[in-house]
């Protein structure tokens, strides 16, 4: 912020945050100790901490005591929705990415549990659910080499989801779409909203997530060929770990 | 989190934040003082002040000294970085989507920089420039009824962008894709990655950020038929006023 006068804290900060981002001070690499930026920049030690407690709560970086601070290193996952009706991608450029940010050599494993419930409104109004009409919701936690990485909740209404295999709490081979196409339900578009905020402190325990760490809201609704909504899928994607990707193509888009 | 002893703010906390969640509390809505919640709960004056902090902190509140604390109440805008190759919706979904989420009725209003520059590496590696090659960037920030939105900084090859429109300092009309596609650079498909953090200062300072605001960093890079990218596009795009949203076709993402 050229031109502005910044309190001494925040000049540390500014120098070591440029320092992250160019790539001077790489991933995992130590920050200057409170000991080294005190005498470096001739400060009290309670100014050399608030500069780092500052990079913490922008998460950028992260405490390891008693060792020091380090370089957040968190090697982010591709999220890509449109994987669900377009497994393989179209452009080489894709390819290369979904490369660099593949879980390969990375050990999965999920949760599922499945509960029939009264959902909330955000659900309830994607689903054009009448008042009181139940949900089934599965629900998964999905883990990298044991990490939390995401949440994935996908809500069914009641009335379609029973007695199918949706309502057994594990994992479906062929897809919980699939099963809707079989029952009747076959979903030809899908509205994805993506929204960004801080974590609720029961995603914060959930996800494990520390300072700094925003998540994006992703909601997929499924549509029918009649617009009927049969499916409503909320994941919650850690900002560390993950980068939602999309491809376009133009000549696609244009026809309508 | 049933189960787990939380201190007396966390509780006080959770009660309001589900007041807020569920609507009790609407958006815009005054809570209750810090000398009420402090008669309420039978606690210090410190006490409901953490509470409170806390929920300016998550992004959920604003102080408004010295009438109290109030529920955010701000109208997200759509973002739909499908609309530059497919201007209308394709589904009524859609159709209702964004009359919910539109500028009607509000005064856009944008400014625009034009600027040579030595990319970062994130720019430089997605245009592939050579290392000193040089870009123009076309800086916006966009306001509706006075407040900053978002930020849209469009990057192209100087190699390209010389001598063009492009180095204008004014609005383009056909906008700059029709530009480069006159001069020999028609983009047929786009990569969309979508990045969530907390703002860096600067942001912060120039998009007028509240505590707890994290932000999407939207990368859009556009590319020819075969595959040389001419434009990256870098939108920040603050979490408070903005849900991302797509829509997505089975039957032409299918195709490939």
């Amino acid at each position: 912020m050229p031109g502005q006068s910044r309190s001494k804290w925040q000049q540390i900060a500014a120098d070591l945050r440029n320092q992250v981002t160019d790539g001077t001070l790489a991933p995992g690499a130590q920050l200057p100790t409170e000991s080294e930026l005190t005498s470096r920049y001739s400060v009290a030690r309670a100014t050399a901490r608030q500069a780092l407690t500052a990079l913490v709560n922008e998460g950028l970086v992260v405490p390891q005591p008693p060792r020091g601070y380090f370089v957040k290193d968190r090697k982010p996952l591709y999220y890509r929705p449109q994987t669900e009706f377009r497994p393989r991608p179209l452009s080489p450029e894709m390819d290369i990415f979904l490369a660099e940010h593949s879980e390969a050599g990375r050990e999965p494993r999920q949760t599922i549990d499945v509960a029939i419930v009264e959902p909330s409104s955000d659900v309830a109004k994607r689903l054009r659910l009448e008042p009181g009409e139940l949900a089934v919701v599965r629900r998964r936690v999905r883990y990298l080499d044991g990490e939390p990485y995401n949440t994935n909740d996908s809500y069914f209404p009641l009335s379609l989801a029973q007695g199918t295999e949706i309502m057994m709490p594990h994992d479906i081979a062929r897809g919980a779409n699939q099963v809707l196409t079989e029952n009747g339900a076959h979903q030809v578009r899908a509205l994805d909203e993506i929204y960004v905020r801080m974590p609720t402190p029961d995603e914060a325990t959930r996800l494990q997530l520390g300072p700094g760490t925003p998540v994006s809201c992703h909601i997929c609704t499924g549509l029918t060929e009649d617009g009927r909504p049969v499916r409503v899928v909320i994941n919650i994607l850690p900002g560390d770990r993950h980068v939602i990707v999309f491809e376009r193509d133009r000549a696609k888009e244009a026809e309508s």
